[in-house]
């Protein structure tokens, strides 16, 4: 009789939409052998992580048993999904990664920063390939998104098959890279399969998803009609859009500009590995000037708004030695991404000022989503037809919907959020441990984690300024001249209409004068009472209580 | 010969959503007799305020002239059209104020918190009544919109009438309210109009508005079939939705509970001005505990995800004695504002943990805009048929969109930003100043200026983290002891592995003990040279260069 169990283990993206990295494991309990689906990024904002740079799953748990890691497989080369990959490689154990063509480019140039070469990363083949990888074999089955080569995952286990989707959409006319094939799903899901581990972004969208192909004869005719520069952004890895809109402005006349090193990269990246057969001339920024303003078209990075990428570039004035200005398009062929609403709307009215025309996606004209909506979510419950349907990438709603909308057919729905270990042996899943997951900052050039409070101090200052207190004290603990303040952040003058600082300086310094030994000789005691003098002082001229800074210099 | 002549001077609201404040002028040129429409507040946001409480136009032009400044009139109670009355009042002269008895019970409770007495505001009413204002005579025209009482302007002066409209949609049955009377307004249109000055923000809606009544009928079928506790959200001020919101509830069965104190203060001043007749009866939440959950409905604060209203606080835990649970239901009757995405999209996910069922406004069952949306701002052109279109209230692209809109029918649109004086006199509307304008914060207690570098301070500690140095030197300028280092919102290690305080601190004492005389004894090259060597060496060790203050105490 053996306990072996096959386990289920989301790290990040079970509760959040971005930083994906999801662990499958077989063996005697606390013993798995173990695989890692995808190792993502999740964005930074101001509100909560002002000054990080990137954000990944906290893998700390994974880094405790990295002797157990067979190796990691990268389903596509979306940042949620391939962009911590460099990062945390080390901490994995320097494992095997696996990933299909497109992908592995991408990921070995993430790999490169850190000065690990091409061999770390294995290209697979398509499905019907195979990796072995401990218990595991493990393959590549094409699905449709809105990035070249995307690929759900076939996991076979002693206890049976697991196909985890990645992100997708059912399309059967992508336009770059393989067509959805129900044919082929129905045949490796006709096997049986225990559990479908299944994307789940889109379940509050009701209507069937629409193609990438449906997008292109608008565009054209938007390209058409426009008279002045056409400038056109999307995300840079949705190489069929990019293609789309290149392919409308060289049917219009025009010569094709790509702004922005993510948008070269990846298109570079499609070539050399073969899903782009073809793509227009470019012609480089720096001959653009040359040419009438008519016959260009801009394919640009910043659909988000993002403030260093080519959109917010234009906006603010010239870019590359090219301007934007009355009479020229700029075409949003993307959605915004929720929390990015003010800084595209900044780059819209900036672009009015200009008397630029924007055309947004409103209408649903030039875009479409890469993610199955929630009847195409129906549609592959049934066409893989598992016992099991465990919701993933999504925040908890969606997990949520998803996990009721697989119960409406009677399969059994698993809402598992990161740090949730699922048995998916024997008859039932069961939750079998709640591991301790987070998430880990990149900040400047040091990983440290959510929860240390150097984001936190950094917040207080941000909403409640700063002030360095500085005393000097003789050797018998008398002060030595008065105390001083350095305000950083605060109003200079208050309610009193004098200069804070002097404020502050002046209750400080009658503070000192009444305070006794038994303070000034302690200097923790010493900190915290002239932190109490500040708060409250700039409490009474300000109305504010600032983060302080206290520094006791002694003479000894 | 006269030289009088009529201006329109937009300080606030005219390229962005919020802050109006709208100045008209008559007389010669510089010495024009004032009167200003609104005088409204913004709202601060992490990413460009943080720690700001309040944003209010930068009135300074009109402090200059507060001489020649007749009278305030207020449109209409929302925050971004009364909000900043109390806190500029004193600042804008202590002028006279007019507005509906609905609105002046509001301003008149944010005048009382500055000490200043009911009679400042005069309660003026309906159309046909006119306040004379200086060389201005002012009328209050009943007009719809999504708070009790709303009114457009006619002022009318020497060069003719001009019609500020306020915010506004075309309501026949909004419930509260007077409903929009076309008959009415084309009579008062009938003489002759020289400009409108018109409501801007839902210019790229297509479709015509839909009236407060239609939501009703969908939210008393939503309560009729929800098992356990109903909560619902909505703005605090839309008077009406709050009455649907509770009549649904009560024809249902339930108890209804009003939580959040502005809420409750817009109900109670409601019913005092007599806008309200009406309204079921309502049970203090301290007595909600002894009622069943599925006999109770929850009308509550915090549509826009805020912190401290009653929503976050429910989807935080228990608020006022309640909490939600499983099978409870949660109803946004609102629309999310851009830029309170990810604070509304938090508390429903709180609510999914919880397993309550969250509604949204997704498919526009649940809530109505309060704006006129493109058609009906062609209906209100057609109707006023004025001879100038002033576009106002909006952000750069909605003014630009609305005045094209006036154009397509051969009407001369003005696009005029904030700070844009525009004279209204003679054959055409003409620019003839700019004005310098800006933003005003109400930082805690204190008035401070947009671009007076302190809360530009405080991003940049909330992005780069804090290093104080301090460093004492004696009376031959020599270093006494080592400098050291206090550090905020910083990693406490990097690169090295070693302390980052004790690294920067050998490098400033490396740097000291090799400084040469002219350095040690100027403390401005002393500062410089210090704050280099920290950003330097923070640089290498975490990758982030940190804002700095540097202390130097000199014994003297």
């Amino acid at each position: 009789m053996t306990t072996d169990r096959l386990i289920y283990l989301p790290l990040g993206g079970a509760g959040e939409i971005g930083m994906n990295a999801y662990v499958y494991g077989y063996g005697k309990p606390g013993e798995e052998r173990l695989i890692l689906v995808d190792i993502g990024v999740a964005f930074p904002d101001m509100d909560t992580t002002p000054g990080v740079d990137l954000i990944f799953a906290d893998i700390s748990w994974l880094e405790e048993r990295k002797e157990q890691l067979e190796a990691v497989f990268i389903t596509h080369a979306h940042e949620d999904h391939v962009g911590a990959i460099g990062h945390l490689y080390e901490r994995l154990g320097m494992p095997k990664v696996y990933a299909r063509a497109f992908t592995a480019n991408i990921a070995r140039g993430k790999l490169a920063e850190y000065g690990v070469g091409d061999s770390a990363v294995t290209v697979v083949s398509p499905w019907t390939e195979q990796v072995m990888a401990g218990p595991f074999r493990v393959g590549f089955l094409p699905i449709s998104h809105s990035i070249p080569e995307s690929s759900a995952l076939v996991i076979d286990s002693p206890e049976g098959r697991v196909i985890h989707t990645g992100d997708f959409k059912l399309d059967a006319t992508p336009l770059v890279g393989e067509a959805f094939d129900e044919d082929l799903w129905r045949e490796v899901a006709a096997p049986g399969v225990r559990a479908l581990v299944c994307d789940s972004t889109n379940v509050f969208s009701k209507h069937p998803g629409r193609s990438e192909a449906v997008v292109g004869p608008e565009i054209t005719r938007l390209v058409n009609q426009s008279s002045g520069m056409f400038v056109a952004t999307t995300f840079a890895s949705n190489v069929a859009r990019v293609k789309t809109l290149a392919d409308a402005g060289e049917a219009a006349g025009r010569s094709i500009v790509l702004l922005g090193r993510a948008m070269r990269r990846m298109i570079e990246a499609s070539i050399k590995t073969g899903v782009l057969s073809s793509f227009p001339p470019v012609v480089p920024p720096e001959d653009a000037k040359d040419i009438p303003r008519e016959n260009l078209m801009l394919i640009v990075t910043g659909s988000q708004g993002e403030r260093r990428a080519a959109s917010a570039q234009l906006a603010r004035g010239k870019h590359m030695g090219l301007s934007m200005k009355e009479g020229d398009t700029f075409l949003f062929s993307s959605k915004t991404i929720p929390g990015n609403e003010k800084g595209v709307i900044h780059i819209i009215n900036s672009f009015s000022e200009m008397g630029v025309d924007v055309v947004d996606d409103n209408d649903g004209l030039y875009h479409v989503s890469g993610h199955a909506n929630r009847p195409d979510l129906e549609r592959m419950h049934d066409i893989v037809n598992p016992q099991i349907v465990v919701p993933m990438h999504g925040e908890h709603r969606h997990l949520r919907e998803h996990t009721k909308l697989a119960e409406e057919k009677r399969r059994r729905g698993v809402l598992a959020v990161n740090g949730t270990m699922v048995s998916l042996s024997g008859n039932a899943p069961e939750v079998v441990e709640y591991v301790e997951t987070g998430r880990t900052y990149l900040d400047g050039s040091v990983q440290i984690g959510a929860l240390d409070g150097i984001v936190r101090d950094r917040i207080r200052m941000a909403l409640n300024g700063h002030v360095t207190v500085t005393v000097v004290l003789d050797e018998e603990d008398e002060p030595l001249g008065d105390p001083w303040c350095d305000i950083m952040g605060l109003p200079e003058v208050g309610r009193s209409r004098a200069a804070l600082q002097e404020v502050l300086e002046e209750d400080l310094s009658q503070f000192l004068n009444r305070a006794g030994q038994k303070t000034l000789s302690d200097d923790e005691k010493i900190e915290e009472a002239l932190r109490r003098v500040v708060r409250q002082s700039a409490q009474d001229e300000i109305g504010k209580k600032p983060e302080v800074t206290v520094v006791v210099s002694r003479l000894t």
